[in-house]
């Protein structure tokens, strides 16, 4: 841990072995406190040390490590008691690796891959069972991928990627001309190219682009069943929560933070630093950073009925309004809105 | 028929074959009535038999079987004419079950499925072709997972499941700390734990827990394209509509019935016997059973842009009303509000 | 290109090797310009030639291609200019094709397929790696399925389909009868019968029936993520974008236009030629056509707190607006409301 810096209180001979959270710990994990809201909890912790923020000092006896910001140690403390096991090298008897496909010696290809011809993979690449990289696809080096993952022909996967299961890349934008009542496919002859340090989640679908690329940028980090249309570009180390989706065209900025099951019109631009809450529909451009939202929260049906009913009375209201202004008003002079 | 019960009126060798709905029934078909909207479709059947609720007994000359519960009925009696087939137990020859793998002689695993070191299948388990049992991953016993499931190491799986195509088990949690505009991933190193009895529907995603584990209990029922954030935790037998997603560490109480597409914030508590419906935002937490929503449904475009305005216009609506309630209040007194 | 029609004004011999947006396009690319607002960015192009609508013809120098409609064009072009590569015929030597499957010579089965017994294979069809194509399932003649596409027994796809990596066609739906606290399932028995022309994006979801079928008629285009419940019937050319869902027993008509994450409740028609617009929830049957919408676009957080504050301080605006309507009521005569 000495690494990671922060203030050792107590014996340094504390023995840890993983990670827990305060309630499920036992002798040997290390739990932490992210916010003043979980202090009282620390009373009943079976954890051997605690990771606390150095306001927090006196709030436990336990051995405890203060830092400025005791998520992101946790995040890296977890990292070095729990890295991640890389399997053996080699290509599995059972994949199928066509001729004129780069596989380097230190990648892993596991059963039931197929890496086309012309596909490239980087040093230590791990393919998971079952995924599917088309021709002339490439992977940069150190990437992971889960399993049955597709990446689809030319679309290019940059360096220390980590795709979760089931996730699909490239596959055909959703590109219609209408002709007498039929629609006509547009050839989507774009690509994908992904960004370094990247996490895509697992079911998450990212269309090639139709002439141009869809382009998800460095950092940027995509969690489970997100759908990213045609020719999006996503600006570097934006996080996009599960169920999100993206339509064709649209640029989202840098360091933006868009909720879950949030939804993005097509054709429109969203600033850097931009929040876009859970479940809300942005349907034009924003070019400030801040938050936006649209969420009409759960209420019990009976309220909800209520304020529905009081919604589509609303043109009654105004009515009713104007008649008690005209009839209120002082008859001397004319009264302008 | 007989064990399902029910009250048998008209000849008892009526001869069924199948199952069938009244409109599409044939010679040999059972069809049901489960309301009375649809006693009218009785005079037009070709079925040989109906299902109907006794207080229908005299809706029809057919041969009848009158019981308290058609639906429910319904379903007994398809479940006997329509036996799942069990495919003949063995491994594939073209599927790979690594060394320290348990697969019972009564398990059918299928072509292309991987089964990793350490994992575990229960008797009677099946899986379908390109599935993946990960690292000391558990199903048990009569499990049966539908083609390209995956389930991720440490994952258990309960007795009796039924997972649908597509279905990812214990992908990675959306873990993530902040450190100078950029993420850093933190280690998920909890599991998915599922009870008996449970189905999970077509390409739904259940992450892994960051430490401690993601539950589902017994009976819930799951259907397509769910997502349910890590550490969640589900109670047993409820049923949730395709689409529905459930951020992390949220608890969902027991007999809960949540609709399709309906989102539920994180961290948060849904008490038990609580229905929301469908396209619902669940913001905070509900302690009461009974019935949540914020629907607003779809209006012809032209009424929608009134209410949308009217809407808009609320601030000066009230504006309105101050100033109106001035002008007529009694000069004598100070009113307040 | 002579084959599309149009009028070309320029050199006929200039040499076309690819499409290209304007801003993109190089010598040698055929650009394209679909409405007025894009003509500005023709000064700056590098594309050999462009397709412009033909009261467009003066707006640029460069040869062109005067047409009617550019974008339908621009699809017919891009259709010729980058014909669909079809892989060699044959069965890869590691897929799993059951005795009693019926694969024709010309067509192409992938690595990691299983076709199961009964199954039928039209001329030509290709299925890319990982598909499952079910007992006694069809795929018509030029049907093409993407990597890990899973077609259940006995579901049907008409010709020329094209189906991406993880859609799943026919798994159950979502069939249960509530009994005591606990959900009996009901087997699904029905099929999914897709016609002619269908595209099917990537991890969307079909569901077979319960006792009919759910299906999906001639021409229509699903986008990625998309979930069709049980015994849905989507109409002719229909064209649905991604994320949209359609809840059992829902039919909906012929050349509708479903936005992107719109949700359609069970158990209701949509006449022919509607569209719902993005994020819409229809709640109940639509007889006309037109377009219906319930859009909330998001704002600014702050506006959107006062304008759900305005919403639930409108039961007391009508409390306000009767006491003033009382204040002011001419003392002479009782007014009804």
């Amino acid at each position: 841990m000495a690494k990671l810096g922060g203030e050792l209180v107590g014996p340094a001979d504390t023995e840890i072995r993983r990670m827990a959270t305060l309630e499920s710990a036992g002798p040997g994990d290390l739990a932490f406190v992210t916010g003043a809201k979980y202090l009282d909890q620390l009373a009943g912790t079976r954890a051997s040390a605690v990771i606390l923020a150095k306001e927090h000092k006196a709030a436990t006896k336990l051995p405890r490590i203060l830092c400025d910001d005791p998520y992101l140690y946790y995040a890296r403390a977890a990292q070095l008691l729990a890295p991640e096991e890389r399997p053996a090298p080699g290509v599995h008897p059972q994949a199928a690796v066509e001729p004129g496909a780069e596989v380097p010696a230190s990648a892993t290809v596991g059963p039931f891959c197929q890496v086309a011809r012309g596909a490239r993979l980087g040093e230590r690449v791990v393919l998971g069972p079952g995924c599917v990289v088309g021709e002339d696809a490439q992977i940069g080096e150190d990437g992971r991928l889960g399993p049955s993952v597709t990446v689809y022909p030319r679309c290019v996967i940059g360096k220390r990627s980590l795709i979760h299961a089931g996730a699909v890349i490239g596959a055909d934008g959703f590109g219609l001309a209408p002709q007498a009542g039929r629609w006509i496919k547009i050839p989507q002859t774009g690509r994908v190219v992904i960004g370094d340090d990247v996490e895509i989640g697992a079911n998450t679908t990212i269309d090639r682009g139709a002439l141009d690329d869809t382009v998800i940028e460095d950092g940027v980090k995509l969690d489970n069943q997100i759908q990213i249309g045609h020719n999006v570009r996503i600006g570097a180390h934006t996080a996009m929560a599960a169920c999100a989706g993206v339509a064709g065209s649209t640029r989202i900025g840098k360091r933006c933070a868009i909720g879950g099951a949030a939804r993005i019109m097509g054709h429109i631009e969203i600033a850097d630093g931009v929040t876009i809450t859970a479940t809300t529909f942005v349907t034009k451009s924003i070019r400030s950073p801040g938050t936006y939202t649209a969420v009409l929260p759960a209420e019990p049906a009976r309220e909800w009925a209520k304020t529905i009913a009081n919604l589509r009375s609303l043109d009654r209201v105004s009515k009713r309004i104007r008649e008690l202004e005209t009839r209120s008003k002082p008859p001397a002079r004319k009264r302008k809105r």
